[in-house]
């Protein structure tokens, strides 16, 4: 499609399928957010749900709400929600704990299934938690446990009999790009290793079929496409089939066959449930929920189009109008290989995300040089992307990104 | 004190130097609430805060909060603001994850402290999901390690030469029982082996000073006397002669030496973030911020005293006006020896907590038998000491306790 003017974008925005979920969230005025692959916007229910949660269920409800309101129980009936948008089971899922500590859960836990096997494959240059978690349990085991790290295209031949697992991210956190998740999980149960996939930059932007690719353990954060709120507790799948079988180590009160027994030794949950540990944070748990129910009713095969199409727009517009800026495309051209998000090299990359921010266009950076756009496509409109572009045009044409502050770097960023 | 009538009580209120602490809270009409040692009371500035965070540093500030509002440096200024209140210095504190998982970690680098030990003491009558994690920790080391287990009056001897740790809760969850920290500590260092405090019963209730007793490790959770908010994240300690030195095993980015590098590899903080691991659930974190802050203006001294004197009272009135329908005290009778908790025995104890609740008397019943009655003094009266006592006495006598209904199990006792 040749996209020449603002107006046809403006149409797409009409025919939108989706377009009335945008009314469901705050968006602050004269703010093109393009990073909800960080954090997802808030969906004006959650105002109210907060306010339910801190000044009913704890204020009025004391302790009582641990029954009365379901706090107790908040991990495993959200779990029952969230997993219909991840193509799992309802009594295979809880939301509890980040998303790094329930990665050290299913790890421990799949390393079991191989005990004589030492290796376990990840993707080194993806987001580096992941590494950093394995390797305090590698280290932890000690007796000869490594990882082996390999790249995208290498992935599947790094795949052989001395692997126990897989610990692989769905979707890379600077290029968007994906990697193949039916096909990854195959090799792995073909050479008799466990798949334990990270969903954070997939779930809630595409559809995601655990079970169809006969996964073993995933996890997920909840707070970005699925608009969880900030650090919301993570999403943790563990297929039905190992449950009972392997045992997660973090082995707290939540996973006890009968918690409120209150015995002195641990009997583990035959179920999903133990994966929990401890008591976890309500007011931040509970308003997971709002974007789960919201996300409910989208489609995920309408998200994961109008993803694409969003990301090809942008592409396509940033080539023709700011190709003369030695701006290069990170993020893979093929729409089925990429996330929801692009990614471009900009040598000065940090200086321009900062004037974008300035001129409203809410985008983030990773080092070296890559400027991350993520289009959350609930929210984030065709025009925006038109409207990013034209700020981008413009910052670069001008030079308004040579500003001495644009270099100085945030304590974060 | 001979107390008589409820007007000497009045008094004591009147004379409280922590008085007006109460109107800083909001409870609701008619409740007497003595269940903080569970969750404690909303302070009112809390309902305003879960606001902020929300309606304003999510909805408006977006991932720019991460920095704007302080999000990301949240475990360590609210932990180095909590330790005044543990006897630790600001450096030696974060708030993050749960209990349980903060103590697994602070465990397994204490463990490094004598690596060539296996014998961990614990008190198994104790909270039971500390001997959860960790004979999780202990399966996962495999290798011989072993949990010692030794009631209170046995633990000094327990701790010999062949204990690597001691893994003790300070004030006993059912009975109130506080263990000697510095003598047990002592007794520990003299044979070598690292001190793991569990303060959940003890934080905001007393004095508490890890540094006075030389304690290695400690952890705490922050929604009973501290008031942080439903399953608000928990406190960690760790020595500061320690850090940089025992690593603890949840590696994530939070605990790397330079977050934001990305790097592919772990480089260990070499100051108490090492003990952090992910993202924490930002509003609930938040909220907890107003229950330390109220409980810095308070008097630890103060607190405790009142704390003593009421549950002096309370025990002095249950026997005077209960005491022919077998009761039996559960918590030390000496006040020095006792937690801010009074437990109360009675054979159909379950029933008679229920009859309370409807009477507006909000206690909890632990089985088998055991009526706990907790006094947090920042927001209880001594007149409410005399009120809850005039129920029970109600309850008991009347046999109000008998209906059927009463017996019925709640999901969540």
């Amino acid at each position: 499609m040749a996209i020449t003017t603002r107006t046809d974008l403006e149409r797409l925005d009409r025919e939108d399928p989706l377009a009335a979920f945008r009314d469901e969230f705050f968006l602050p005025d004269g703010i093109i957010y393009l990073d909800g692959n960080s954090l997802g916007a808030m969906p004006r229910e959650a105002a109210q749900r907060a306010r339910q949660v801190v000044e009913k269920e704890w204020a009025i409800g004391l302790i009582g709400s641990m029954n009365t309101a379901g706090w107790y129980a908040l991990p495993v009936t959200l779990g029952r929600k969230i997993a219909a948008l991840v193509g799992a089971k309802p009594n295979e899922v809880v939301l509890t704990d980040s998303t790094g500590i329930n990665l050290y859960k299913v790890l421990a836990a799949a390393l079991q299934m191989q005990p004589e096997r030492r290796v376990i494959v990840m993707e080194g240059s993806n987001f580096p938690t992941n590494n950093y978690m394995v390797q305090g349990l590698v280290a932890q085991l000690g007796d000869g446990y490594t990882i082996r790290f390999a790249e995208a295209d290498e992935i599947m031949a790094a795949i052989d009999e001395d692997v126990a697992a897989i610990c692989i991210t769905h979707v890379h956190y600077k290029t968007g790009n994906i990697l193949d998740m039916a096909a990854i999980t195959e090799r792995a149960h073909s050479v008799g290793a466990a798949a334990v996939w990270d969903l954070c930059h997939s779930a809630g932007a595409m559809p995601v079929d655990l079970n169809g690719c006969n996964v073993d353990f995933a996890v997920a954060c909840t707070y970005k496409y699925l608009n969880g709120g900030p650090g919301s507790p993570a999403l943790l799948f563990a297929a039905e089939r190992h449950h009972g079988e392997y045992l997660q180590p973090l082995t707290g009160w939540f996973g006890h066959a009968e918690p409120f027994a209150f015995e002195r030794d641990y009997r583990p949950a035959h179920d999903v449930r133990q994966m929990l540990s401890g008591t976890q944070p309500v007011v931040s748990l509970s308003l997971a929920e709002i974007g789960i129910d919201i996300m409910l009713r989208a489609d995920l095969q309408a998200i994961r189009e109008k993803s694409m199409r969003m990301t090809d727009l942008f592409i396509e517009l940033v080539e023709q109008r700011c190709g003369d800026h030695n701006i290069a495309l990170l993020s893979p051209r093929q729409a089925e290989r990429r996330g929801s998000q692009v990614s471009l090299y900009h040598e000065e990359g940090y200086p321009i995300v900062r004037a974008m921010h300035d001129r409203g266009v809410i985008c983030d950076y990773r080092a070296p040089g890559n400027m991350r756009f993520g289009f959350a496509p609930l929210y984030i409109r065709y025009v925006d992307v038109w409207d990013a572009v034209d700020r981008l045009q413009d910052v670069l044409q001008t030079g308004a990104w040579k500003k001495p502050e644009y270099r100085e770097r945030a304590a974060v960023t």
